[in-house]
């Protein structure tokens, strides 16, 4: 980046998937996810300037959402992005990415586009890309935002659990949504639909927390070290639950420390996706 | 409040509009009005307790649509509300005080609703009050919202500029938001509609800014204090406009204080309204 150059910087927060249930639909912006989640205030910083190449944390990866976006927005953009979160670990990272860049281009470029029409085109490129199904429109939210409808913002109605509890994470390793994506989703549909039901029935941080360790359970994606560790908090009186799609642990308040792990600890992210002041 | 007692306290930032259009429905929920306007890092700190009673920075006052928040949840609540903000003048703060109030009682007596019925709760009871029509739902959305449809989140569909400006603004009185919203509102309305326009065809804040004062003259709500004000920015080539509805200028960047006035100085909110710590 050259001094002068015009630049913008977008901050998304990392998004955990409790449980969530598997849509299609003839376009992308209606294709999705219905589920619930807790956006993190760990999140990834989104540089874009005009010129060429994503780097993440200062080293050079190709990921074909965000390539998708520049394209959509017919836009040459450099992508610098920054994140203490894991890749491939169940925080939407690539979700962040997308969208990072659409709002960060958008704003270097004048592009003129909405906020809505900003996630529908990170949405939409998640969803083309398998990476993802509805963690670019809850990183657009915020909070702890429930999944109504699928698809993107003009088609899937959103809501929220108005709470905003302490989250602590560990996670044990990679695991390849486009894998669990592509493969046959109807147990994980069904389970998925069963907890949203539940969750709207009493909308709290308890229900989501139960709702979301029954699903991991019943869409047979729990691992052993995830499950251990949902016992281990569990038998110290706390509340943990499996990142979908990842083999991380999370858990409200100080569950995983009292446990006895070495978690990361952040707080529920309160206004979603944001360009930051230049 | 006595040491133990439950309590829970929310921040909605201010709101100020730039253009609206006013459209009556039969239920509160699809009432309400389209436009745009901008949330503000300066707003309203409502704490809520068992008890009964509104103060407001310290001094007990009336609010119709506090005391229907509560009556709509079945919760006696002592609400005590801080802001720097004025009362009638165009920054929302009746809207902000019904809405802090739902989300804070609702954590406190566990009334177990999402936040999309928080809002509807909320925006109806400020419908009814006749005291706004639009704050509330763009207090929790944040940013730069506009309302593309009337009412609340389950019937209007919100979208938003995606920019963050600075924005200095002074109020040199009062002005009636029920005597305006309960006279002829028909040229106010089609001066509203065409400046929604205008931004959806180009969603920037320089177009929200020109839009915002060409609203003000068309709608023939222009006091001369807001005229002179925004004239003396033009002049030195800032931008302003009028807040709906107070007797009250705004102006991004530091367009006020450039020009000579004495302005506060605050940030576009980037989260909406959310529940603050315990």
């Amino acid at each position: 980046m050259t001094a002068g150059e015009p630049s913008a910087t977008a901050f998304v927060p990392g998004h955990i998937t409790g449980f969530f249930s598997a849509h299609t639909a003839t376009t992308c912006s209606q294709a999705g996810s219905r589920g619930a989640g807790i956006t993190l205030t760990d999140g990834v910083e989104v540089t874009v300037t005009p010129g060429s190449g994503l780097r993440l944390n200062g080293e050079g990866i190709e990921m074909l959402p965000v390539a998708d976006v520049c394209n959509r927005l017919g836009v040459d953009a450099a992508v610098d992005a920054n994140t203490s979160l894991p890749l491939g670990a169940g925080f939407g990272v690539s979700g962040a990415l997308a969208l990072g860049t659409a709002l960060a281009a958008n704003a270097v470029f004048d592009c003129g586009k909405t906020e809505n029409e900003l996630i529908t085109l990170a949405h939409c490129a998640e969803v083309e890309a398998g990476t993802g199904l509805g963690d670019v429109v809850a990183q657009a939210r915020g909070g702890l935002p429930i999944r109504i409808d699928p698809g993107s913002p003009s088609h899937g109605r959103l809501d929220g659990l108005p709470a905003r509890p302490q989250i602590e994470y560990v996670t044990f390793g990679e695991m390849s949504t486009e894998a669990v994506l592509s493969g046959d989703t109807d147990q994980l549909t069904v389970a998925g639909e069963s907890a949203l039901s539940r969750v709207l029935e009493w909308p709290t941080i308890d229900r989501f927390m139960t709702a979301s360790r029954k699903f991991a359970a019943d869409a047979e994606l729990l691992t052993d070290e995830v499950a251990d560790a949902i016992d281990a908090v569990d038998e110290d009186g706390g509340d943990a639950a499996m990142a979908m799609l990842g083999n991380t642990v999370f858990a409200t308040g100080d569950g995983l420390s009292a446990a006895g792990y070495d978690p990361q600890q952040c707080r529920t992210d309160a206004g979603g996706a944001r360009l930051l002041d230049g």
